[in-house]
């Protein structure tokens, strides 16, 4: 039996590496599904080359171009937000890998988990902004979420054949980004193509700015609350620049365990898709000889306080978190339009958690409105 | 329920550590015999300590002094090899910890296999000499073989849950021992004093020297393709000189996973005794803020020639690696009695293994003639 996937976000760098993991197997997958928000050239080249039932565009605007182009090919061509939610929850399909970017995966993801499809999560925002509610939600629809962040993959691959042992706390690795060395003072100036250059891994830019706030890691850090069932203080992060150990897992009996490899996302992205069985692959292999050492170091939160208000919005619970992610968006955005610099980002995001009413019970809409009220203060604040 | 438990070899490192195990446990544990070859002091200690139904002190002459120093107890003293092997193979016991040094523990195992009990695998010249055997024993007799070696302890974790996936290769780790950084030149000296000084851990002699000679390493190589089902060029070698990492494994699809830890014998010994359970400990943990680096090299096996000589006797095959253990435990003796010269010791093991007979399908007697054959030419050799 082939594993049935549909594929929500496929034109970004997480949907384009499922496409090849896809196609280079097959025997194994088919391909029900592909979504994209604007990229439509793309789009419609993955649509000819894997040949999915379905695709959708998901810019009304761009539906003419999307289905003119594939007007010789059987795949029925679908756009706006409704067809999103329906490709989502579609019954042909076994497991949706929601790689859209941002906020935006939180309404599909709920679609297919009402659906009982199993979902392969490359979209941190989606627990980050209502893991409480998400992961309640995967429990009654007896679905599975099997994590494609490496970090959380790695601390899943750990956790296999574990299920009945106490996990003490585990240890997210964090490459540092591209500024890991550098002082408050050499902050101030940093440009956003600097900011973009991430020594280890290739991503999407969004992620990329992320990554270089640490804000990434803080994210990931509220992730694996929810898919782990961890308190805040049993999630520690340390910086390790070769990005070789994806992450660790302590148990209780003071063993750890950690999964390891090349910084190559096709890895964690095909075992989530093949989980549990693992595929033969051709991607390259890691080699310790060629490795002079693994190094280590604690972050520092005085610098990158971004990972200090993730854990303040993990503690504080609510709508926190949702909170600090569409804050981040807006942010993140407005430093890659360069109309804030590099250091206010957290300041930025510290202003509107301060500012917002916090509800510590969110219901689905209260999230909604968080998320929106949230934007539109951080536009004020940023003044555009 | 308890598990009941018997420990052979109770007074060396692993045995006195496993009672250490056993005594922070007790609700979960019950010691039902331990067994000594000399060490009558500890082993009176250790009985009175831990009060287990019986004790056997292996040398006949010694056996009237513990039989009084415990006459007091309800515990039951029996002396000879056949009470040890009537001890391993007892009733009582669901599980046999196997941590005699050397040959020695290859027949207690056969016992204690033979009666379908649980063997925690510290003496792995028992795999080494007669792996074929006795894995096919543990199969006919449904007894699950858990190493307590620290190195195949980590990719037995590692395996935990993944018994449907393929291994490409496993990495054991190696320490160096206290001479990596030594040239050929420098090794020509060296005493037995700086031989058993071990970086990282604490150890029985025999072992500690097997350690600066890598031949444990070479043995461990011949234990794992025994324990894991794999041939020899699916196990590799790396040297890692703070002992965190214990060993690897890499999946078909090129994720690696690795067991990590202080190197701590008692968290191996641990979970071997409440496999597939974690339990509790207060054992020092790990820290990676701590650890400013974790390094690895390439094993110079052109001066720790011993670790070729293991893989060509695995190659081999036979009673081949039975011999390389008989010639290495009485050239290892002879250099702690200082009658041989470090870098003699692969120099005669070699020789051996050129002299002796090639039997490719030892029966257990064979074994025991290839193993006293072994020893009686190695005798000759060194001369004495």
């Amino acid at each position: 039996m082939k594993k049935r996937i549909t594929v929500l976000g496929s034109t970004g760098s997480i949907g384009t590496q499922t496409l090849e993991v896809i196609g280079n197997h097959p025997g194994k997958f088919e391909l029900i599904a592909i979504t994209a928000g604007k990229n439509i050239d793309l789009l419609i080249e993955q649509a000819f080359k894997y040949s999915p039932l379905y695709v959708v565009i998901a810019d009304e605007t761009k539906y003419r171009d999307v289905y003119e182009a594939l007007s010789s090919t059987p795949i029925e061509v679908m756009t706006g937000s409704k067809s999103l939610a329906e490709v989502a929850g579609q019954s042909d399909a076994d497991m949706v890998v929601t790689a859209m970017v941002g906020y935006a995966g939180l309404g599909p993801t709920v679609e297919a988990l009402r659906a009982g499809k199993d979902i392969a999560l490359a979209n941190k925002e989606t627990l980050v902004v209502a893991g409480e509610y998400i992961t309640r939600l995967a429990g009654q629809n007896k679905s599975s979420i099997i994590p494609v962040d490496s970090e959380h993959s790695a601390i899943f691959q750990c956790l296999t054949g574990e299920a009945d042992n106490q996990i003490e706390k585990i240890i997210l690795t964090a490459s540092g980004g591209p500024f890991r060395e550098k002082t408050y003072e050499q902050l101030k100036n940093v440009t956003k193509e600097e900011a973009l250059r991430h020594p280890n891994w290739c991503m999407g830019d969004k992620i990329t700015i992320d990554s270089a706030t640490m804000m990434n890691k803080g994210l990931e850090v509220i992730e694996a609350r929810w898919l782990f069932n961890l308190s805040s203080d049993q999630i520690e992060v340390i910086i390790h620049p070769q990005s070789v150990i994806h992450s660790i897992v302590q148990f209780v009996d003071g063993s750890m365990k950690a999964q390891m490899g090349m910084p190559d996302m096709r890895i964690p992205i095909q075992y989530a898709l093949s989980y549990p069985k693992r595929i033969i692959s051709d991607f390259p292999r890691f080699s310790f000889a060629d490795c002079p050492a693994l190094t280590f170091q604690k972050p520092d939160t005085m610098i990158f306080r971004n990972l200090e208000l993730a854990y303040d919005a993990l503690k504080k619970g609510g709508n926190m978190p949702c909170i600090l992610n569409a804050a981040n968006e807006i942010v993140v955005e407005a430093f890659l339009n360069e109309t804030v610099g590099f250091l206010e980002i957290p300041e930025i995001i510290e202003s509107v958690m301060n500012k917002m009413k916090y509800i510590p019970h969110p219901s689905l809409e209260d999230y909604s409105e968080s998320d929106h009220e949230t934007r539109r203060i951080t536009h004020e604040l940023i003044g555009n």
